[in-house]
């Protein structure tokens, strides 16, 4: 007997047929013999609309009202598989967020949980009820609808299974578990049957976007054990849990990339103290998040400057670097928004050396410069010209063994 | 300075633009310094698909679950609505049923509100905001969300306006008020300024289908004055109010009809004590209203007995009678949907005599032959063929003075 949370997607609540198919689902794990709690996202497309409406009517909207609003798809979606599963003979209740409840701060719109209370529901599965709670929301200190941000509804399964001390957090998605790197590029990349936090959150923030970064951090301070598989495939999934549970440590787990980025050299900066403050500073004040930095010094005292920004915010960085150049004094901006950053993640990599090593020579073989390096603890990471992506991520998955059988 | 409720329905409520003229109307009354609450609608067409999702996937829902899926679209619309108030300038709050509270007992589906806590309400309208109440829901005893049934916001804008001490409540609907007879068959009906409660629950429950009969009684009790006004137009509805209100009491006030009827006649009935309760007890068994009653004693101790029923249960009256047929031992069963029920209705025939006989004289100068008469202290129905709805009605119309000015 376990005690599991499932959460379901908007995909896999878009209609009848797949809620009743979710029941069915929940109904296998009850008849397993395991308690039960399920958290659901509205139907897929439902959100947008009561975005869409809020955003027209003002673009300055109350975000209170906003979440009064945006909290209802989630709502609609807990009252009909609680029927779904009555139908077929399981017994379940509907929770919405005030009622649980899920308390969380004042932030409206991307409010934070501050605390889910987890007895009634503990003891309502013990009794053998399937509580179905709303993902996504929860209650502010003044009793106002509060909602967690896009994508909450992870967030909203990793709490409620803190809270309930469940064994284990099931996250349904459209995918089936969490690759070596993405199979559209790399055919022969293998599910993972574990991952840790950490590889997880470094996978997950360079463009795995198999689950948000908050639910892993999360899970990792919580540590809550995540499943991530299928809901449309019986198999299992990838589980995301704590390093120690992970026997065998792989030195690399994963290739990721992300597309997103920008590259911006600033040329010939003065070279005295603060003038990376200054930049930086006067970034963050713009609102524009910066990535990996490289500063190299040049013989005349001047020294030029490359770092990453999204490239979203490419035209915003470029902008507000502009208005300070009396200020900085650069000679100019060169801005490139064709590059790619690419990253080998492993726990392994602690107690390993070469693995950096392994990634410059391979991508040197294949006639691929690297623009930037960065490296954390269990992660390297190389931009490279935006053509090169496949390439590069191909090549890597090779070097480091990564490859599963032909597909 | 008036205290006014303001409630607006589906059609009012339909979309962005349509919740923004909704949002010029309220700020009408606020500029001219009146403390507003506004009750609203789910958007037309919403709660029917909720309604549609639940019994799609069984008919036998769990009713508390229903209430919290239909509960939404109300959710919705008083978010919006509060967004667009705040947008032109009108401080505003959103309020669900459980927020309010709006408590009811725990017959989902079609709770009774038992207790409407108007305190932090009127302190909010004090202070200049204007309150956004949900309509339809209340929450239940145990703290889940219950609903009123269908046309249940009327309802909620009566209880707030009693909890709230309003000195009005509007309903702004898409008629402009109450006439005299349905416009659409006499072009010469009269927009009423006043009627009395007990008129309003007589027209309403013969069809004229403007307000909730639950609305009316509720406002009846609570002495909560009604004004039925429309929503596009900008001009004075009619009010439903205590009689004392009304100074100049009209004999007759409105004709009603309803084409919602079916006569059936037992034919020779044994006419002995206790055979009138057998028969309605059993109909009463199977969940069929009946409305006029007449018996005719035959020479011979047997009895013909007439009554009519509502049409759509017409079937299943027949079906209880034939099966009960060799306990109350008559002849034949003679059923004939194809009639309409006429009524002439006003307070002022408590104190005026011959309301009837012009009723009755009118009739035979058109050739129209009664078939069931049937009369209360403020109303004299009569059942005739259905082809003869129309003449009827504008007959009747003429002869009690109601006619207005040529259209």
């Amino acid at each position: 007997m376990s005690r599991i949370v499932m959460k379901f997607g908007g995909t896999s609540m878009a209609d009848l047929d797949r809620i009743r198919n979710v029941a069915n689902r929940v109904k296998r794990e009850v008849d397993a013999g395991n308690e039960v709690a399920v958290v659901v996202s509205a139907m897929a497309g439902t959100t947008n609309q009561l975005v869409k409406w809020c955003q027209d009517l003002s673009p300055l909207h109350d975000p209170r009202e906003y979440d009064v609003v945006v909290a209802t798809g989630e709502q609609v979606t807990i009252g009909l598989l609680a029927i779904a599963l009555q139908t077929i003979g399981v017994p379940a209740r509907s929770w919405q967020g005030w009622q649980v409840p899920v308390r969380t701060d004042h932030a409206h719109g991307k409010a934070r949980v501050t605390e889910v209370e987890g007895e009634t529901l503990i003891a309502r599965m013990q009794a053998g009820e399937v509580p179905v709670v709303a993902g996504f929301q929860g209650v502010a200190p003044d009793g106002r609808v509060s909602t967690l941000g896009r994508g909450g509804s992870d967030l909203s399964a990793v709490v409620l299974a803190a809270a309930i001390k469940a064994d284990r957090c099931d996250i349904y998605t459209d995918v089936d578990g969490i690759y070596t790197t993405d199979p559209r590029i790399v055919p022969r990349a293998r599910k993972l049957d574990r991952i840790s936090y950490e590889e997880m959150l470094e996978l997950a923030s360079v463009g795995a976007k198999v689950l948000q970064t908050r639910s892993v951090e999360m899970a990792m301070k919580a540590r809550v054990r995540v499943q991530v598989l299928s809901s449309f495939e019986d198999k299992p999934g990838s589980l995301v849990v704590d390093e120690d549970e992970i026997m065998e440590k792989p030195i690399v787990s994963g290739i990721a990339y992300s597309r997103d980025e920008a590259k911006v050299t600033l040329r010939r900066v003065p070279d005295r103290p603060g003038i990376a403050a200054t930049v930086f500073g006067l970034l963050a004040a713009a609102n524009v998040n910066v990535d990996m930095i490289v500063q190299n010094l040049g013989a005349d005292g001047s020294t030029d400057m490359t770092f990453t920004v999204g490239r979203a915010d490419l035209a915003r960085a470029q902008d507000a670097l502009d208005k300070a150049r009396p200020e900085v004094g650069f000679e100019a901006i060169l801005a490139d928004p064709d590059v790619a950053k690419i990253s080998v993640v492993g726990i392994g990599m602690r107690s390993h050396a070469g693995v950096a090593t392994t990634m410059f020579r391979t991508l040197a073989e294949k006639g691929i410069n690297i623009q930037v390096i960065s490296t954390s603890e269990i992660k390297v990471s190389v931009l490279v010209a935006a053509d090169y992506t496949e390439l590069a991520v191909r090549a890597l998955h090779t070097a480091y063994g990564l490859d599963g059988p032909a597909a």
